[in-house]
Formats: structure tokens, sequence, C-alpha cells
């Protein structure tokens, strides 16, 4: 078991903590009536959890006002493209959290990492080999890989998402002008292979110019994600895996990654070609100087 | 000391657990550049608790959408005139947590409670055994008290603030025709005596027409608040006292108050007066029944 400890309440006297407890047993037990009882566990749970960081920390009514006006604050920066809530679940690990509790090991699957914000239903699709790039600026990079299930066998037909940021740090949907780029679908072949121009990825910080990246800064942490490449793959009778590929070397997986999205096992080695370097696919690249990676995907069976 | 176990999680490997446990621990040391000792504190203590209720509750990722949208529609309908997530903070006791952490019960110190959010900061000054109706609709009812230190002397000049809803349940400020009514500010006598004529509190639902009223009837709590008299009483070298008194026999003080603001020694009698019963100011009510309750105010030392 997981123990937690409500410190910081040792110079409490009995009769505070009784006073204390009271309340959270009452709060707690408002809920007793809930006729769903998941719902009924998640906000007790919730209660009490909240009730544990009050007293633990002995939050000031000048630290509550803080928070309800941070609250406030995120609520109104938040519209259609941006979502303070989901940055500030990212930044807390909540968001990883969730993904983890979810996504157990199973076998040698390949594990999973953040959704992040910039996923979009209607990407093209394009053709094994072909280039997800859409007129994005940043160095090519060939991506290739087979999927596999956990005991082994190649996954035909598999639909791999993928998306990333330009050069410049910005996904498509960050721009004003409607572009569709740095996104697509493919499906894997008889054998389950893939593989796709994509972008080396770079580093970027997620938007910090709200009470997020005010949190940030006033705690010394840096905003900046990783470089990654984001992946979606679904296939039939398999569980969806969504996932990065970081950079093996970059030196933001020292320095820490603002949403705790890094996993060892998908930090992978993108070699860089000297411009010239002949391609995998004989496409002329003049004079560019070029990467290459390999992603080898292996889902776990869906939940039964 | 007060000990919370992470239950829910007796069917986790240990290969899950730790995964787990790293990431909280990555997410906690990443505040650990952070300048603001306090700060620092709070934001670990955050983290830690946030992640023992996702672990505890195993979190799913429909959930956790679930709990952004709430977040988002709360920052959206909140405005200068509507807090959402004071309402969320009071609905979870959290206002009245923070309020019990921060006002230890000194000898026989008035209790404080919740402040809610219908103070203002201009309201008029009256004279003792003066009327803070203001036009407001409502029972009258005369309310006096002295105001003491905990040594029992009296305090001559406590300025004493008052505020209710009307009987339709509303307060001033709720209204859009900018009326000041049921509020006043008054200051008690060389005693330590006071007495003013408010109206008979009656019980009225919190803003419930967002997701905190829709959080509270799926999970069948009532929105309503047992009736009560605002009070926040401020005298030179003690503590501010923010608090109510409640009506006893109130039957919402059973079904519980949505707020978790009742304590037992702010329940008090309010007599019932039949018409033409005379008043202790010699006021003429004509054929109306009038109430009548006492509020004897103990006021804890300054903090030193």
């Amino acid at each position: 078991m997981t123990e937690t400890t409500t410190t910081g309440t040792s110079g409490i006297s009995p009769e505070q903590r009784a006073v204390e407890q009271q309340l959270v047993d009452t709060v707690i037990a408002s809920f007793d009536g809930a006729k769903d009882e998941r719902l009924k566990q998640l906000m007790q749970s919730l209660t009490k959890h909240l009730h544990n960081f009050i007293r633990e920390v002995r939050l000031t009514e000048d630290e509550w006002n803080k928070g309800i006006e941070f609250l406030t604050a995120a609520g109104h920066i938040t519209d259609d493209k941006r979502q303070e809530f989901i940055l500030l679940s990212d930044v807390l690990g909540a968001s990883m959290q969730t993904i983890a509790v979810n996504n157990e090991a199973v076998g040698d699957a390949t594990e999973a990492t953040v959704f992040g914000p910039f996923f979009t239903e209607d990407a093209p699709e394009i053709p094994i080999g072909g280039d997800i790039a859409g007129g994005a600026a940043g160095q090519p990079c060939w991506v290739e890989g087979t999927v596999k299930d956990t005991a082994g066998k190649p996954v035909p037909n598999a639909r791999i998402e993928v998306w990333e940021a330009d050069d410049d740090g910005f996904y498509d949907v960050q721009y004003t002008d409607g572009r569709v780029a740095g996104r697509a679908h493919l499906y894997s072949d008889g054998n389950g292979n893939y593989s796709f121009w994509g972008l080396t990825p770079t580093p970027y910080p997620i938007p910090h110019d709200g009470p997020v990246g005010k949190m940030l800064e006033a705690t010394g942490r840096s905003p900046v994600r990783a470089s990654h490449l984001h992946f979606m793959v679904t296939a039939q009778n398999l569980r969806t895996l969504v996932t990065h590929i970081f950079v093996e070397g970059d030196p933001q997986i020292e320095i820490g990654d603002s949403v705790f999205g890094v996993k060892d096992s998908l930090i992978k080695k993108f070699d860089q070609q000297p411009a010239g370097t002949p391609t995998p696919d004989g496409r002329d690249l003049g004079n560019q100087t070029w990467a290459r990676t390999r992603f080898d995907i292996v889902l776990a069976p869906a939940e039964t």
C-alpha cells in the first residue's frame, strides 16, 4: 500500500484536528446519496485528497484566494484553440499519471505517453513512404518500422496517425491560415511495415503566456518540451497506442520535459545524414542534410 | 498524525506501482528549484495529493476528459458577478476547511464560517437600532448582542458588518437594478452592545444553473444553504471574525447546508413574535409578525 502521511500538522491540537476531520467526514458523507457509485467514489476521493492538501500545507486564506484567481484566469484564457486546464494537468504530471494508470505494461508492448492538444481528426492519408510535411519547415527525416502484437506477429493495415511541430516549434493548428502540415495518417502493409518522410523533431515551449506559464516561471521550471514526434496507432482487437518518440541526445531530456512525457524506451536514435547521402526511396533532397530513425511498435491486446 | 492510505490499488503490480511512483517523484522534484520556499511546498504537496487521487480511483481517460470539460465550463460561466470556482470550493468544503485551519478555537471566541461571495465594501452605516433592510422584503427581525474579548471585557466601537438575502433568496447584488438592501454596518456602543433590525433569514439555493449545480444534482445533493445572517466583526488588536448565525429549527440544517457552514454554536433561537407584540425600540410594525434573536460575539486576540 502506498501511504501518505499528512505532515505539517504536528503542532495542531487534538481538538483542532477533530474539528478538521469532522468537516472532511461531513463533506464525504454528503455524497453518500449519489446513485452513480463510480461518481460517488470519485467525489469522495477527490474531497479526501483536496482536504488532505489544505490541512497539510495549512493553506492561508490569501493562498486560497490566489488559487481561485489562478483557476479564473485559466478559465478565461481557455477557448476553442487554447486549453489552459489541459496544460495545467500536463505540467503537474496529472495527464501522464492518468495515462500510466490506464496503460499498464503488457509484455513488451510499446509504452504510451501524453496525447497533447494538437491532434486533429482530419489529417490527410499518405501512402507508405509518403511525406507528412505538407510544406512545414524542417529537416527531412525518414521514419520506418514494423507494427507487431505482443506475440510477435506483424499487424497489417494498422492505422498510424503521426503529427509534429515545424522547426519554429508550432503545429499547423497554431497558425491562423488554416494550413494542414506536419500531420498525416497511413496504414502498415501486409507485413506490418510502415515508413514515411517527416521532419526531425525540435524542442518547443508549451504555450506559456498564461497562468500556467507564470506558475512555471515562478517555480523555476522550463516550459520546453523535449523534441518529439507523435504517434497514435489503432488496429483491430489491439489496444490503441498513443505515444511519441524522442530524440536521443536532446538536452531537454536531461533538463526535463515540461509535461513529463519522456520514457527511456521511447528515446530513439535519429541518425544524421550528410547532404548527398542516398535516400531509402531515391528521393532527391539536393544539398539538404536529412535524418533517419526506426520505431518498431508493439501493440498490447485490447482490454477484454 | 492523520494518515491516508491509497486504497483501490491492491490489484496493482509492484512494477506498475513503481512506474507511477517514479512519475510522482519526478514531478515533485521538478519544483525543487523554486526560490520561494512556500510556493515550492504548496506545489509539491498539491502534486502529491493530486496524484494520490488519480492513482487511488484509477482515473480513466474519459473521466479525465470530463474533469477538463467541467473546469472549462466553470471558467466560462465565471465573470465579475458569478464565481463558479468559489462555489466549487464551497460545495467541496474546501472554503470551510481553509477557514478551519486559519481560525483555531481560542477560549470561547465565536466560531468563524464561510465568507461567501456577496459581501460588498460599501454598505451604508446605520446607527445602533437602525434598519439594514433598505427595502428588502422579509419578516422584520430584531438582532441584539454584546461584543466582548476572550477575557470577557466588552469591546466598544467594534465595526459590525451584516448582510443577508431577501425572502426571495437573493442578495441585492444579484439584482441588476443597483439596489443596496439587506446590508449595513454599525458600531458597538461604549459597553460593547449593538442592535439592529434585519430580516428573519430564509433558505436559498446557491447559483445552481452551472457545472457546480449539475454536479450537485448528479450526486443527489441539495444546493440549498441553511438560513443565515452574515457578520464580519473587526476591532483593534482583535482577530477579525467572519461568521453567520443560523436559525434553530431550520430543516435545511438537518438536510445539510450546501457549503458546510453550519456550526452548532452558531445556531440561534429566533423567537417569533405575534403581530402587535411591542417592539424593543417602540417601532410600529402594524399587523406584521416579527422575530428577535440574540448573538453575543466573542473576539479572539489578533495573531501576534
